[in-house]
């Protein structure tokens, strides 16, 4: 594409330091490219100076470094919590959330780099590529996307591992602790996922040794920590430890300390088959501690104080939110009205949740709210209040109108 | 309204043997009424032939019990089964379920006794009353419904508890183990919940002592059961424990196999605040140990057989069914719609989940399907298979077009 | 209720000047009260003045009559333009927005009389009277209602037309023109309403002079009117006749132009069954002129400028602002979120559509933006632009990688 | 592709003999395929006679032409007429509707030739591709596409219509009466659709010429007709013409006939821009007479006999159904099941609408049915029936208790 008399192009690589990316990087380079490489810290395990020394022993020109963790939970995060959104019921998207994050901040050394070209080393069948390429092109209209592994002269020459190695050892690209990988991991503050490898026979339990970010349940402690989540606006302020007297707050910090926690207790594993967006089934496993605290006490902090034709709506645009962030829409007009209400209807979503966490656990114990809906008085058993039972059952036939209605249309049809 | 030189109307009452329904027994009779009884076996605690006796001890012409258990699973469990429905997400209508199950058998014994009244001893303020009352109005409309809660003759004679023991005491109704409730229990087949009494601070953790129906996670065995349900349609066709090298066919028995286990393993307990119909908040702690296995595992075994569109409109039905059934619309013109429904879509659910049951956890450990939509090799990080990678990054491209429309469109607007 | 020695409890009547709410007042006297009326203009046929003197004449202490034209448009039928709503897919709600606008006008007054009291004339079969409380009760918590057509000791001393003629005559109630009524009419700046009388056999066609907004369409102007109307946010501000040449600005300007413009042209008669909140089906005919212009307008420039994933989340909210409006729910929080959501929707609903209307039809012919999503050079047959066909190929071959599945598992199970 | 040596790759071409296809069929001789034509008869205008002998001369194999028009009026145009599916609230679908049609007959086509290619005219901006590869990849899995418009070998030799009238001429492909098209025509049983050339500018309005289906609005008939249509089932099985005294049965003949009627009284018309599946805004002009008749008989007969809350759900399935249709979706999983949900909901739209046509607008003017859910006793304003009034009382004042909590709410607050 780029050849060598003419002004290199510039490409900005999503480098990793592992063995694909660092392979891509080689053979951009290859290709006549000058590469720029850029790394999100959005809270995955990484030694960043390790990384950064390997990029440019490998050739790139420069690598941006983007501590970007307060602002995935701020930014991404934090409107997740609000949403109570899980694609296809179960998946609390963990990576799905951390794409756009990533982008953003790409885009943002593209242009700084005055780069028209953007690259990656996601692979063609997943649903990462979608999320990460849609992002770009919504930020940076008209950017061009390397994505080697859906070119046939990259596909075609790496089939496989051992040609990545072969091409590595070539190269002179250090593998690392090169181990073999029985699944593919990917993970960041929120979340670990794995996929892949002996995890696409769906039948099959994933080896206990996967698991890296939760204890066992079963080998978890025997104690449970009781914790307190105060929310404002749908979004969580603060955190107590009433077992061990911590109060913790700040965005970030609440995060780290509620992901401790949760991995203390084995909390947040789940194991499913989820269907991508690009139309396969794909079987996943995942660990969520902080988000899996955070679902269970937001989903009851908000039922609290949310009313409940309210609570319809919002369901509703709970599962858009959820598919839009799953097929990478983020920066789409939809997804950005979709939070702009869901943040509106949490207005009054105020309150704190009483949690125990044990062996897997989160159990809600008790919630209160200087604004709740709830009326001790009006729905006591013992006390009438302002209540008028009769009123009840005008109520019920009313509502009995149309059924008797229907009852009436059913019997002439006999 | 009956009077005495006339022939007397009658009435059938449900009733449970309790305090409320036994005055309210005698207090028909005293307003004049001829009283039928009738009790519903739905798998609740309770000893039939010493209610029977009580029935006729305190007057009734006659009690009618039913053993609905096997319908109570067939006709109303299984469909919810199928529907993945949780009201508000989280409560799994356990009581929504029975009433239209109770009221269709008491409906028939009314007819049977050709009685043109129907009454019950559900409080004013609850959801029991409407669920009860729609389902008799739908099925015999133009029943007479006596709702002594509700009828200012009764509840301003019988203020609280107390007046209904003074009651007692000068009726000569026994009040068998007078026990001081501190919250309101109901009981059936599929779960227990309580509320009122100290539940109605929704910040107080309930007493340990609550809990009647499954161990307390904490003190639950600390060895798992592994065990393996076959659906077939959506529906559970075989549970096998492959712990204990156990097979278990046929609905009821499912079911009750999978209370006993659940209740062993403290699995389905919740804490909840929820919307009742008439719109007050209530606060509700239920027990759904059978209920909550067989959630798990259709969900799962769903989603790897259904493709994922129709996911997504199952996922309406399922909202809108759980509302229905919440509100006592079981026999509407739209839930019988959404029944419909929501079996079509089961067709292609079959297959077998396996689970991990463990101190109030139920993990999926895999699952398999003769007809799944999961595709191995489609999906494989190895295998290229039939799919052309480039073809993705047509998809990504053209649906990133109105992305880059709507970012156009933004800078206009600077 | 209200005894003579007492202080006289103070209620506000809603007061129209006609036979009902004349006796109403006469009556409400005699229960004791002390009556202000109460009478918006919110554009309907009648002669205010008339009116005050018929109340003082008829004992009410004050009456306060509102001109709240502005406020109807701008506040109400302004989001109802936005929002696109029709209930059941064809009524444009004109009696039902009208309702919240005349409710919260009222509500002032009670709060300025210090009156507890509120009463209307509504039947108590109709949808009017749940949507006139509903405010009342959201506006003014605790307020007590009035519903003499509710009350035994009304209606069974009223049980008809007659019954009140003959207690106006004894009351001197005058009846001014008392023709027989065969149908009733509501009517406001937005529409005209018929139902009753010779409409409750639906299947029958009603007289040709019932209809009194708009001219028959057979009967109208054989020259179409050309108008441009201009939105910003969603909102009309700008109404061009290109025709005539006449240019209007200014909500209630606008509006009423408009009405008279359809009604030249018989635009906007409907006749439909709908389904009453209490479950009752129901015959209405409609005449909304205008109102039906600015639907087909907004319509227009609404898909020509918004995103169509957008659309498709607006058209739910949409549906349910229809319902929410129909059921009297306006000062709902559910209403008021969806309002704000429909409102942030419209941001980029900006430009002119062009109409010809003509005999009982608006015809667009015609739209422009400064900010439409529409892309000539995109979209355009003859050149190929920055769009790359191939594209396309991908797009479709990922779409059918499911169905493709689908199939697969169809042929499984022959 | 196709090498000479080899046995030639049959390729079933869906063939127009208009100008772009007939170039197709020899540019695809041209490249080594054995060609078979085909021509679906959906109703369009088409000398089929002529396009045979076409065919032949241009060297097709064999050409297939099949009369569709009873299957695309039972099995799509009816299934529509239940759903009242609107793409974008306004296209009747009218071109989305006969592409899976024709798809499916094609389809049976290339089995029975035994070829694994199917190709197309369609161009690589439109929807018309999509819903037709869609189609052929769900009946077909593994069927090869060749779409010429999109193969950079095809549309980079013919940039514009000059180069395929040059090729014609150099390949003696008659060109008929070649006139300069100012717009593109689709046109079968139920619409024409209009698109490009003079159209894409979306403020331009379309000359009056360009309609050919439906007579001028402002030109039609002074005379309304008065018709009733019958419906069972949610489709229509009679219609009788009360002013000509007409009685029609059959599908395809009341179709037919309701076309005419329409197209005389000038019904239909609609000028919008709509979303492509492929994000861009397109602007379309179309004419669906008939089609529109049955909207608004089958929308008018719907809501007299389906219950409210069913009617809600099925807004949302016809929603789904508009966007499944339009996007090329008919023979998904999601789409069947909503059809069979749809077609389930019509159990009970049974009954006569009466209409009457006149320039433009299709009045309903009455409807009745057997099993109606209007019940005129109910909702008589003159005749209690056994409705309670007193019950709508507690109704509201249960509805109002939410309102009146979030009114406590808002309060705190301040």
């Amino acid at each position: 594409m780029a050849s060598s008399d003419k002004q290199k192009e510039t490409v900005v690589l999503a480098y990793s330091g592992g063995l694909d990316t660092s392979c891509i990087l080689v053979w951009l380079k290859e290709q006549g490219y000058d590469v720029v490489a850029f790394l999100a810290n959005v809270g995955q395990e990484c030694d960043f100076d390790e990384v950064e020394k390997k990029a440019y022993a490998l050739g790139a020109r420069k690598i941006h470094i983007c501590d970007c963790r307060e602002e995935f939970v701020s930014d991404y995060i934090w409107p997740w919590v609000q949403s109570n959104a899980k694609y296809e019921n179960r998946y609390m998207l963990g990576t799905s959330l951390a794409r756009p994050c990533i982008a953003k901040n790409m885009v943002a050394v593209a242009k700084q780099e005055n780069a028209s070209f953007i690259s990656h080393g996601a692979t063609g069948k997943g649903n990462d590529q979608i999320r990460f390429e849609l992002a770009c092109y919504a930020l940076l209209p008209g950017v061009k996307i390397l994505a080697p592994w859906r070119l046939p002269e990259f596909y075609n020459r790496f089939k496989g591992r051992p040609d990545l190695v072969k091409y590595a050892d070539e190269k002179n690209i250090s593998l690392g602790v090169a181990k073999t990988k029985l699944w593919s991991i990917d993970d960041n503050l929120m979340h670990n996922s794995y996929e892949g490898g002996m995890l696409e026979n769906p039948s099959t339990e994933p080896e206990a040794v996967m698991w890296q970010r939760t204890t066992d349940p079963t080998k978890a402690s025997d104690t449970p920590d009781l914790i307190a989540v105060t929310f404002d606006g749908g979004v969580p302020v603060k955190v107590v430890n009433t077992t061990e007297k911590v109060k913790i707050t700040g965005a970030l910090d609440i995060f780290l300390y509620l992901n401790q926690l949760g991995g203390k207790h084995g909390i947040g594993r789940v194991d499913i088959v989820e269907s991508r967006f690009i139309g396969m089934k794909s079987r996943g496993c995942y660990e969520t501690p902080g988000g899996s605290i955070l679902f269970a006490a937001h989903e009851d902090i908000e039922t609290f104080t949310m009313d409940k034709e309210l609570i319809k709506i919002k369901q509703c645009l709970s599962v858009q939110f959820a598919n839009q962030v799953y097929y990478g829409m983020w920066f789409s007009p939809e997804c950005e009205f979709t939070r702009f209400c869901i943040n509106k209807s949490q207005e009054n979503v105020i309150g704190t949740v009483n949690l125990k966490l044990f062996k897997g656990n989160v159990y809600v114990t008790g919630r209160e709210s200087p604004i709740s809906l709830y009326n001790e008085e009006l729905v006591s058993l013992d006390v009438q209040g302002d209540y008028e039972p009769m009123d009840a059952g005008g109520f019920i036939k009313i509502n009995a109108l149309r059924l008797q209605e229907h009852s009436r249309v059913k019997r002439m049809k006999m």
